[in-house]
């Protein structure tokens, strides 16, 4: 008896010990076929340089439907097709001219129109500025100070903190909701310093909402250069009565008809079994989108060529979803699970990449203490790809909606020392993306993938 | 007894967590003070854009050796001072010019002198062409098939490995022995293929050798762009009996004097033992040498700065030492270790930043088991600040001559996918630095000088 015990405990460290060495080998073989054979560089290349900016409803974001989807029918997928879903269509309009009027001098400063606001009365607006640093500030001056003014917020993001996602989310409430609470208190405009940690001239466009203030009091808003909100701040302090100036002419259009695209390999063993990976499609209208989030969608399809280069078939159901809307609305995300739901499907794992084309650290995962035990186990499988960081935390913003009750949610968490310096900026180019950490990323989003196609995910 | 025994051991244990408080409080101090106040940032902007390329024997290297010496005299060392150093002194001299003669068209390629080289004889050279890839190669070819002829080395670094220095040190042998090799063969030049993981047009410079070959066989030596040399690769299969053409007028002038800067604070409880950090002054000649090793001279500079702010007064004797003439020679860590020996000195610990100014991944350590393991032990502090890798191996080029039995020697190991883009070619420059990025190294630095002052290295 007690032989069989030894020999049971042998043979069952054994066979652990042989599946360790047989994913060290593929690890090996996913690395190894990602930075030789890689297509994601070069796709990238085609949708930042020949598709370009792909806001929402653009005709930029209808070629990157089309670009993606004729790519993914080369990958051996056994379909690709397309989700439709109506997007909201704004269209920033001419471009913006701002100045600072000190007295008799004119200081031209770089703004852009927030995604979703309403243009300047009759094309301009002068007005008085007050700079507040946070809500509190605005609402404790209160309607008598504010009304007729411009309200400028100007909280810089936090230096201070390490993940620069941290410091974003310390400073973008003044950006999202800053022209409905200063509209409650009358002002006429609002000017948000850029979620930016850098000083330099690009303003960064990105989301605001009026949430549910009536129309007629949406007030325009824009963002404006870190140097140009350093800039204003100063001049205030010597000359507080100054006007400033501000023109933009972007408006809201119907909603326009467009797509999420999917490409789908049917599970060897569990077809039931649903993992997603994907970014999205769209980007702001200022540049390519080369790291937001052109990045998370050439990667995503290249976690398909990897598998397919390495003859790999996933045991459960794989789908690579190019979402469209996440940046001024997110309605391919919510549409993706509209029809999930619908179709009563399975989905055990959702992986996204959206922060960037930078060299990959490691995932955030969303799941039960369990999952996020067992996957934190794999650990030392990732380590000698210098994959070292496993936390709990947000997945991301297109797999947010999916609910199925055992699904692990996953983000790549790239390296985001760098990600603010083009974040939804017109320097969020191809130029700015590393062939190396872009193929980095992949072979780590396909080397979790695989991981959760061998293990069972409960 | 008993009770004492338990009392004995809570207060061992409260001592240690009170100590790891301690330091986890004074870790957020240093990165805080270093990401809101530091100075490296502007350091680098002058030594970059208003001193420039500073290659030993220069105006630059000398006004470098100025700048830094001026600019330590304000942070509060107990003395400044500068280590006489006679340093080799090659110039490039005009710019160098290639084309691929191929029948009648001539193509021209970007190629830049290598370190050492001789010039072309009577300024230009033109011959058929030989491509290898390794020195087996080369000796299999033999003298028959090289008399006469330049040779071309065109293996890549490889692309599959994971850190870049790996790819580097399995390509860099063409580079530095590739003349003297060739040269035993009859050879006439040598154009070796830029250590760069990119396919761009940028020549890289660096260091070459003509090791104990008679002075009468030194042959010219230049390394092509990554571009240049697949173009060059290609062309020879259709046309083996193109003709290169290059012209150089590099040369070396006799030994110039130079300096080590040094800063020096006193330790307070063991002035006796000494810890170094440090980076290396002098940088090739095409660029500004931002990332080599401009940012490991400010984050030295950077140490001693955070020490200052935070009102820390090291226990150990601390010595930022900026070596000069590391690129070509070294001349600065050998007179460095000839001065401690000869003043009998104790060196305890050196640290060395010269593996570009990019997010920091970690250290790598020259030492002994005992002490790998006591500092390994530190990741739980570190781990905050995404420093994640401790590993043997390779500290520093500059720190390498230090021989006190009891040292612990370190290398920072920053993130190492971009470090061959930039890597002595014409783009090392200031726009190639992110000041985050900068700013995290000096404090990862900083945070381990602490550790290592606060804790006995055996």
């Amino acid at each position: 008896m007690k032989r069989n015990l030894f020999l049971s405990l042998f043979l069952v460290n054994t066979i652990a010990v042989l599946a360790q060495n047989k994913d060290q080998q593929f690890f090996k073989e996913i690395y190894n076929s990602t930075l030789t054979n890689s297509k994601c560089y070069s796709w990238l290349d085609h949708l930042s340089n020949d598709v370009g900016a792909r806001l929402s409803g653009s005709t930029g974001a209808q070629k990157a439907v089309e670009y993606t989807k004729k790519q993914m029918e080369t990958l051996g997928f056994d379909k690709v097709y397309l989700q439709e879903v109506m997007v909201p269509h704004w269209v920033r309009g001419e471009k913006e001219t701002a100045y600072i009027q000190d007295n008799k001098t004119k200081i031209k400063v770089p703004i852009c129109a927030l995604g979703g606001s309403i243009a300047t009365p009759q094309n301009d607006l002068a007005a008085q500025v007050i700079e507040v640093h946070s809500f509190n500030e605005l609402k404790s001056l209160g309607a008598d100070k504010i009304k007729g003014k411009i309200v400028f917020y100007n909280r810089p993001m936090n230096n201070a903190e390490i993940d620069a996602f941290d410091a974003y989310s310390g400073a973008v409430d003044q950006r999202y909701a800053g022209a409905q609470e200063a509209s409650n208190l009358g002002a006429v405009g609002t000017i948000v310093r850029s979620m930016n940690l850098k000083l330099d001239d690009y303003p960064h466009a990105g989301g605001q909402s009026y949430g549910d203030i009536s129309k007629d009091k949406y007030i325009p808003t824009a963002a404006i250069s870190t140097n140009g909100a350093e800039l204003l701040s100063k001049t205030l302090k010597t000359n507080p009565n100054l006007k400033f100036y501000f023109k933009q002419s972007c408006q809201t259009l119907p909603d326009a008809l467009s797509y999420n695209v999917v490409g789908e390999i049917k599970g060897t063993e569990h077809p039931e079994n649903i993992m997603v990976v994907g970014g999205h499609l769209d980007s702001w209208d200022l540049a390519d989108g080369s790291h937001d989030d052109g990045a998370g969608v050439v990667q995503s399809m290249e976690v398909m060529n990897v598998f397919k280069n390495l003859n790999y078939k996933p045991k459960n159901t794989l789908r690579v979803v190019l979402f469209m809307n996440e940046e001024n609305g997110l309605r391919g995300g919510n549409k993706y699970e509209e029809l999930a739901k619908a179709n009563n499907e399975k989905h055990i794992f959702a992986l996204e990449s959206d922060e960037g084309g930078f060299t990959p650290r490691g995932f955030s995962l969303e799941c039960d203490d369990a999952n996020f035990d067992k996957i934190s186990k794999w650990k030392p499988l990732f380590e000698p790809y210098l994959i070292h960081s496993f936390t709990k935390g947000h997945s991301g913003s297109d797999i947010g909606p999916l609910t199925s009750p055992e699904i692990v949610k996953v983000g790549l968490k790239p390296d985001s020392q760098r990600y603010f310096d083009y974040h939804h900026a017109a320097n969020d180019k191809f130029e700015a993306i590393n062939k190396r950490e872009l193929e980095l990323g992949a072979a780590t989003m396909t080397a979790l993938i695989y991981m959760i196609d061998q293990n069972d995910i409960d």
